[in-house]
């Protein structure tokens, strides 16, 4: 046996692991019954000890050091060693107890942040965030970090990504996003949203609406499953078993649609991984920006377009037939696009939304520096709410106690929503210059040409490459905010005659 | 750490693997998309190997002869050590090339009797079943015996069974089960089914009955659930999470209730398993028969029974309001229990199923023996369905193909349905006698003193002891067939006023 094939078996293990546990994981938010909680972070936990004692193995560093003097190593090896060697200098940078330690403390601050958001009282989870931002610093420390400690943390969601990255992709939005917002506001026009508003939405209607959608943009439903849970998500062990979520309330029509839509999108990532490459890390989804660039695309590139409603409005009156009488699909393209500034991030438009974001990124990198602390944190964010979308939070529920991320210690986490954001205008705009119009394909229901495109420029390409040189790979620039900034502004432009 | 305690921490690890293992295979027939079989099977297949290597290390037959020759355990550690020396001793008598092979024939098998079922072909089949008799011969003389080789197997579903246990309760049932369905045969009078055959019935109806009669008898839907399969079945990881499933058909409407609360009593023994011996063999559901004892008596002696009829006549009347005009308490109680020889085990009532086991018990040790081969089956198969239940098969479909267990290797499985109708009725009857008018509570639908006497009696007790010693325990008398064939002479003659 090769070195390279020993390795491959002992990663193989550890996949297999990890897709059991994804199983776990799914069946925990959409099937167990609430008694079952204490037992399964048992087996959870037995899963994840297991799992962490094969990649701490010392043999497969030995393994590693072999393979990286080896130069006859193809793309696709070269891709494994890179990232097996990230997972496992994760893996033993971060000592069991530390592991133990934060491992216990997210189940207790996820239990305090939640009773703070539920009473809104900041003091509830003051001392919990306090000690979990102290042990994600120490995290940082001890993965190791070139430039700025919060750099460590950020790898953790996408490989290579840092602040210095960051940075300018985001002053870009700030300066560019932000005027544009407060155009709209200025410019006093507002959607009607009479016929969305005072109609009641039948869930059954919902749901064929949902699977309709969804099967139609390309999801396979002998290869996965769609269900309903209390925060949408998509999960599941494998590319042959990839399980969505969306959820569903009888007010509002557009959150499962859209939700459908966006997980729909990860779906088909996971869906369209190369085959080949099964049990390899070189073979998986290539971190969360990435991921999020493939739910943004059919979310909102797509579901959000005037093609799409066009070609959605006969679905939405076969299912809602009473509730659609007199509704247009401009109607229904403006009312899905209503833009306004508002306090919660997953109920925010298109546009507001990275500036919620970008809120989020310049509050961590000041935390985990350390030039600010827990206790400014109420302040500084609401200063920042006033500054950037023009408005404040009437109590810390609806303001910094929003998000569950940091109770999880997910420090790192928000930015790869919005480079997923940036990524899904890049992709797009490449994928139109070789497929000419996809307006009209979408028009026609004619999804197929876009997903073959993503199929072969970023599904198949796996974690082979990093996710900025995989960005370049397939649309000949490095990750950028301009493209986005582009579309957004003639997006409103086309919304509000501006 | 003492021995004992270094034994149950290595024991709980291997019971933890096959509570996931219990979750995945829940899974698997429940929630799974088609196309994520094989890769189910890769997670399993490692869980079961990790299991096994587990099992088989010899630290644990180095602490189990420390064990043996202590004399300060106490009746649940004297349970513990005894079953895991079983476990123990059948994990290493058990070749690891010897296991893959007869894992790998099982899938091979499946497919082929799948094949053979459903073209009514037993050519097709006959190979592969040769070859899976000639392994489980193999198994059973890996394992040892004392007296005959299929002690061996029927060992492995209940701990203790034997030949010479099992023949005296069958001769029992055959000479006297007989010639009561000769009986009613001759006598003539059937059921009026008109009321149940041309009706429609609707599935939501069902699942409602199905739902509100598993929660009166006592099922906990906090720590369980109920759903849909094609083939009924009680699993799921742990007393915490009991997964029961039933199946519907608009044109019967018993199957789904009666399967329901014969699934409901195989969840009602899991949910009562003793809760401070949790992971330990001692704390778990006691083989087969004592299992189907718990499920027959909900299905038949209590669902089966006018004072159930009688109280379960309102929900009939509000779920299926036209359906049931007209229909009396008493009608129901005699369309729930036809008595018909009929061709197919699963579809058998009360009277005829044991028949049908006895057939296949007695076919079972020839062949293990060696005194038949796989080429005489179908023949004796359908000499002994002439002979016992005055029927024949018009082709192999319906006849010796029926049944999946052979296709599995699972020879010894057969029998413990039948033990679970006798200890039935015998727990039936020690119950009774401490609380007194049992049919009086069951018509007032309190169900509570009945649950508690087996959860007292049966359930708390897990596998502290062999299955014929709790027998003894809770009832007083050594397994028969005795109190059984009381029960059901009573029965027939009630309902057929003979």
């Amino acid at each position: 046996m090769t070195a390279y094939s020993e390795l491959m078996d002992k990663i193989k293990e550890i996949d297999l692991i990890e897709q059991i546990n994804g199983l776990l994981g799914w069946d925990q938010e959409v099937m167990m019954p609430p008694k079952a909680a204490s037992l399964r972070a048992e087996q959870m936990a037995w899963l994840s000890s297991s799992g962490h004692s094969k990649m701490t193995d010392s043999r497969i560093g030995d393994l590693l050091i072999t393979l990286e003097n080896d130069q006859k190593l193809n793309e696709i090896e070269r891709g494994n060693v890179r990232l097996i060697r990230n997972s496992y200098d994760k893996a033993i940078k971060l000592p069991t107890d530390f592991i133990i330690e934060i491992s216990k403390h997210r189940s207790k601050a996820m239990v305090t942040w939640t009773e703070a958001r539920s009473k809104d009282d900041f003091s509830i989870f003051r001392d919990d965030l306090k000690k979990m931002i102290d042990l994600v610093r120490l995290e940082a420390d001890y993965l190791g970090y070139e430039e700025l400690r919060y750099d460590a943390l950020l790898d953790n969601y996408e490989s290579g990504l840092t602040v210095s990255r960051l940075d300018p992709l985001f002053k870009n939005l700030r300066e560019n996003v932000a005027p544009l917002i407060k155009m709209v506001i200025k410019n006093g026009i507002r959607p009607n949203m009479d016929w969305v508003d005072k109609n009641n939405w039948k869930i059954p209607g919902q749901e064929s609406l949902s699977q309709k959608v969804s099967e139609s943009i390309g999801f396979d439903f002998a290869a996965g499953r769609r269900d309903a849970s209390t925060h949408p998500f998509c999960g599941g062990p494998n590319p042959d078993d990839v399980r969505w979520t969306t959820r569903y309330s009888d007010t509002d029509p557009f959150g499962s649609l859209y939700g459908s839509m966006h997980e729909t999108g990860h779906g088909l990532y996971e869906q369209g991984r190369p085959r080949e490459l099964d049990f390899q890390p070189a073979g998986k989804a290539n971190g969360l920006g990435i991921h999020e660039s493939q739910s943004r695309l059919w979310e909102n590139q797509v579901g959000r377009s005037e093609a799409f409603c066009e070609w959605s409005l006969p679905l939405w009156k076969k299912y809602f037939p009473d509730n659609m009488k007199g509704v247009s699909a401009k109607d229904l393209w403006r009312s899905v696009n209503l833009i306004e500034p508002s306090l919660i991030r997953v109920e925010a438009d298109e546009a507001t939304y990275n500036l919620h974001i970008m809120i989020r990124y310049e509050i961590e990198k000041m935390l985990i520096s350390g030039d600010i602390e827990v206790d400014d944190l109420p302040k500084v964010w609401n200063e920042m709410y006033d500054e950037f979308l023009g408005i404040s939070a009437p109590n810390n529920a609806l303001g910094v106690l929003q998000d569950v991320h940091w109770s999880m210690g997910a420090f790192g986490y928000f930015p790869t929503y919005t480079l997923g954001n940036l990524y899904s205008a890049q992709l797009l705009n490449a994928a139109r210059k070789e497929l000419g119009d996809i307006e009209a394909q979408i028009r026609n229901g004619n999804f197929s040409p876009l997903l073959n495109w993503m199929r072969d420029k970023v599904h198949s390409r796996g974690s082979i490459l990093e996710p900025a040189l995989l960005i370049e790979e397939a649309t000949g620039s490095l990750p950028s905010s301009d493209e986005f900034v582009d579309y957004l502004r003639e997006k409103i432009n086309d919304l509000y005659d501006l």
